[in-house]
């Protein structure tokens, strides 16, 4: 497969930690494209056109998807959804991508506005819990997995899209949207939502962050990350997300029960099995 | 205060990542002191004395300890306990000090042997899942805390224990040991508890590592740690780790009923009020 890059005219909606490192790391390609970008804290766009990352500030989200080969929504999932409805029109024929972390109403969504061909979603597990243009960098995509889910879309484009994370040194992982967005709940909405109340208890107990060794410090991180960008994937998930916090909740209830028993084998055993599946890669 | 290194004689029990790092940093200091250590595996013992960090191979755990100014216990909780009751008469004059996640046992337990005023307890938190000798490193206490509890020792000793430490680049922490005793199980037990549970709960749902990112690497990591120096500190810190999980748990509770509510903003509100308290610092 060639990896010569199909986009000469790439419009990006949002120079945040996705939307700059995409702008970045294009920029730094033999023969990348062209590239848009609309902000809406427009000091950020400005900054990256000085910074000569992006060729042109939109002063809209629509003048930067208009004329595009492959047009970029680095939003949250909400925003992706109200900005696609407004903007379809003005598509023509690019290509169009994303960056967020739910896939299955994005393709709904331009199924039902009548561009489930031109529609690649992407998602990038990528990037920590920094956020902003200030944070973005050309290699935060390097050596990372970036889910594509192709549903409805040419071949062709799809090919494009994942050729286009390569060129990134991304690990390119097709899979059906359904399963990405299940898989998305346990591995990442999980993670993240234990992460938050975890930290609650600790605060409700009295500590603070430089009580926590690096153990303590790695379980925490996550509770940094921006709320801005989850209301709208625990929305479109809540059921699965319930379903996983059950689970949690029943693992618990068996070691609670194992120390209120002073069952240390058993406790050691669960730790024994979790630390295998840890090792397996 | 003088940072002249106060013992010249050190008896090590234990080469692994704590004591094989305790012997690599006393051993890169000026006028260091000479170290004698013993190892359950006589092989990582015998590899310290090759790579010159230290200066003789005891044959057994007494040997070890006895004629020293300090001896340093660097073993799982239950193996300090079984050793000191063994070993108290042994150790003459020596300042006596170890590294496990819990102190009052270890007070309790030399005031019972009638040794509380040479006996000064350290709890460094540094290392990761990492053990043994060969992951041991000169500087793994550099920047971290060292927790000292004096209980009864002579003040000249827990200064001295403090210098040692210092003498590494550990920030020390002196605490009460009951205090400490408490803040670990939040600070430390509760970490490893959950990520083991939340790494049981993705390998049931069917889960890889390779599934996840960053964020849900860095809340899985504990789950590789050692179960052998987990089961004696859970042992002895039940009562309050089951606090420590219904404090989650009941977290949990409120979480999923947001969920369920589609009450978002709830959910919003936790991610907030735990975001500024993760980077309060």
């Amino acid at each position: 497969m060639s990896h010569a890059f199909a986009f000469e005219r790439v419009g990006i909606v949002g120079l945040g930690l996705m939307g700059g490192s995409l702008a970045r790391g294009l920029r730094v390609l033999d023969n990348g494209p062209r590239i848009v970008a609309f902000n809406r804290h427009r000091e950020d766009a400005e900054r990256a056109l000085a910074d000569g990352v992006i060729d042109a500030v939109a002063s809209t989200a629509v003048e930067a998807v208009e004329g595009q080969d492959l047009v970029v929504y680095a939003t949250p999932l909400d925003v992706v959804r109200e900005m696609m409805e407004a903007h379809s029109e003005g598509w023509g024929d690019a290509t169009v991508t994303d960056v967020a972390g739910l896939k299955g109403p994005l393709l709904r969504d331009t199924a039902e506005l009548g561009f489930a061909a031109q529609f690649v979603g992407s998602h990038p597990m990528a990037g920590g819990t920094a956020t902003g243009y200030e944070s973005s960098s050309a290699d935060l995509f390097s050596g990372e997995t970036v889910f594509v889910c192709g549903g409805e879309a040419d071949s062709e484009r799809i090919g494009a899209v994942q050729s286009m994370w390569q060129s990134m040194g991304a690990r390119v992982r097709p899979i059906d949207a359904d399963a990405h967005d299940r898989l998305m709940v346990w591995a990442s909405h999980l993670p993240q939502l234990i992460s938050n109340v975890v930290a609650r208890a600790m605060a409700e107990a009295g500590l603070s962050v430089k009580d926590l060794g690096p153990g303590g410090r790695d379980l925490t991180r996550l509770a940094e990350s921006s709320p801005a960008m989850w209301s709208s994937l625990l929305d479109e998930a809540s059921e699965e997300n319930i379903r996983a916090i059950e689970s949690v909740q029943s693992g618990l209830d068996v070691l609670r029960e194992a120390l209120s028993e002073r069952s240390l084998d058993e406790v050691a055993e669960l730790m024994r099995t979790t630390r295998e599946w840890r090792k397996e890669q």
